[in-house]
């Protein structure tokens, strides 16, 4: 193996989950050839966050080495909609819905995707060909026994939950997309390891050299434990403005934010790992090289201006302005993350923890300069956050 | 309920295994209306036997009271040959392929079927208009759970066997010809119940009235044992010649003309059942009322003069020609039936079971005028059988 190829293959496998097969993945990069690159997306209406990026993250280390990008969005389930008629939030999408949805992505993920050597792809391009007697046929190339082997479907069917037998066709037609596209490598979520390997499979059947399959893993949410959602409102979304973005990096916990280096910043690891050990030895201060994390990822979704002017706003909020200059720190120790409500109660901010809910409900709490009403929000393990309760009750809280 | 009702749900539910649900059958009789009557049959090329004809008799038996029968092949399926690949014996049919099965089938069923009320339909009239979006749409109706309660999935797949995720397709397809072609009523075996349930299931999801499911017993062959089939070698075809039709009809056991009486005659079930007290009484000879179930068959699949004609065949076999007039009687006592192979040298024409087989096997055997070379015939507890071994030794031969 050549130095360029041994540093084509570390930087491209950085912080992947599994590489199957591995050896295969080694003489494909080996060859020198442009390689397809597939990376699957729903076709439902995107607003992309931070835990998405990190498989758009790892196509832009492709398109770097010069790889071919396939951004396909999976439509053509999209537009069947729910057909047990169970799920009334799951309307067919129409292709207005669709086009709408692929020009969001373009505009989401085109700051990280050089648009020139990035191709989106449908697959009801492919799929909306396919009559019933073809889809019989791709149904005979994988069995029911296999198919209820993948995680979720057994789980589903040892405790009794029905399984619509459509839902056992939707991972082939993932996989035959794999055919249609002729894809080298598909990345995907850990979640999506069954799927991707499913196009592995249908490849071979239909006599063309299997993908290799990339996992990424699933990004933790601010909280650090679980992944990055929506749901779980410990997110940063790529359309988040400037100073929301740079305030939630800044109250990750030092350990997250080596995670998030390694899996959302483009800065070489040599360099990471140097700034890592330089914090360790006490000879750097995390909060300094955080700052660095900060910028880059908001520079990346705006511009460096935008940046710069996040940065200078959060710091104006802890050192001038509307914080006194000198606040109490207190630190707390409970050795995991704290409610802020408990928070409050603890640092004499507030007299109750239900007092600390009804100011959080009246807007009056803010954490980092950010205004926080949820009473699920929490200060994390090792952050220092700057408490605002009113006008006038300021702490800084370290959790320990 | 009238009369006549009545009478008409007796003559119809006449042999049936089940009848699902009763109470809607009787309903839709009572109701008065012409109903849609439906069976399914293989696009294969058909050699249709006795077994066969069970269920096209009660089609018959529909079309007597004035119901409309729908004759469909199901050609769609068919032509999709084996996806699996494993199945080098499967290959797709072809149109052409198709029709001449169809014209086959229809020489042999319209000798029971009127023609000018039968309509022969095809499911690749409206399979061939799905498409994979269609065909996804259907597989949503219907879980992997209830699939895998059917008898042969569940035994296959805790059996560790394969089943191909498009076998689950098949029901699905065969369910919703019950949909297109608004059925009110499907006949088939008992080993189709499954299949049948799942039509009614899925027009009631399309908002139709729920079929009714009548399920017909598989007809035993000649042996009284296994299910009639070619693959046994117990059956007799639509297509047998007039004399072979009569002798294997003769060869039955009484208690199976019984069974074969229900299931294959259009005779009032009060004049069988007249006869069959006759007989326990002694006061009618079994052989005769065989006789007239003989003629009846033959009749039904040649005509009169063919069945008259075998009959003076078979009984100049016994009484004049070839036969010796007096040739010796006995009686093998063994409480079952008997490898004919062991009769024949019970019966002193062998000096050896293994001189029986050779003796089978030039040809040199014929039991009621038939050559027997078949090593695994029996005589049928009950019987009467002429037995011939070469030009000169015969016996009549009775197992009781």
């Amino acid at each position: 193996m050549t130095d360029s190829v041994a540093r084509q293959l570390e930087r491209l496998k950085r912080g992947a989950d599994e590489v199957l097969v591995e050896v295969d993945f080694e003489k494909k990069i080996a060859s020198g050839k442009t390689l397809r690159i597939k990376a699957g997306f729903d076709p439902t209406a995107p607003d992309l966050h931070l835990g998405h990026t990190v498989i758009i993250n790892k196509l832009k280390q492709f398109q770097d080495e010069g790889h071919h990008i396939l951004f396909l969005i999976g439509d053509f389930t999209g537009m069947i909609g729910d057909p047990t008629g169970k799920s009334a939030t799951r309307p067919p999408l129409t292709k207005e819905d669709v086009a709408k949805n692929a020009e969001s992505y373009a505009e989401q993920v085109f700051k990280i995707l050089d648009p020139e050597k990035t191709k989106v792809v449908f697959n009801s391009t492919w799929m909306s060909e396919f009559n019933a007697a073809d889809l019989i046929q791709l149904a005979g190339k994988h069995t029911v026994a296999r198919m209820l082997e993948r995680d979720d479907f057994n789980k589903r069917y040892t405790g009794g939950k029905a399984i619509a037998i459509h839902e056992f066709l939707y991972p082939l037609i993932q996989g035959y997309d794999s055919v249609a596209l002729k894809a080298d490598v598909e990345l995907g979520g850990t979640d999506q390891k069954f799927n991707l390997l499913v196009g592995r499979q249908l490849q071979e059947v239909y006599g063309q050299p299997p993908q290799v399959v990339m996992t990424m893993p699933l990004l933790e949410g601010l909280d650090g434990v679980q992944k990055m959602s929506k749901s779980l409102n410990n997110y940063i979304c790529v359309s988040d403005e400037p100073n929301d973005m740079f305030g939630k990096i800044m109250s990750l916990s030092d350990k997250l934010m080596w995670r998030y280096f390694e899996l959302l910043s483009f800065r070489e690891m040599s360099e990471i790992d140097a700034w890592k050990k330089a914090c360790e030895d006490g000879a750097e201060n995390p909060r300094n090289v955080k700052v660095k994390l900060a910028l880059e990822i908001v520079e990346r979704f705006h511009d460096e201006a935008a940046a710069e002017k996040s940065r200078a706003a959060f710091e104006s909020r802890f050192k001038h302005g509307q914080v006194p200059d000198n606040i109490r720190s207190i630190s707390i120790e409970c050795g995991k993350s704290l409610l802020v409500a408990n928070a409050l109660k603890e640092a004499g901010l507030t007299v109750s923890t239900s007092e600390s809910y009804r100011m959080m409900k009246q807007g009056a709490v803010k954490v980092n300069g950010q205004r926080t009403d949820d009473k699920r929000a929490v200060l994390e393990l090792g952050t220092e956050s700057l408490i605002q309760v009113g006008k006038r009750k300021f702490s800084k809280i370290t959790i320990t």
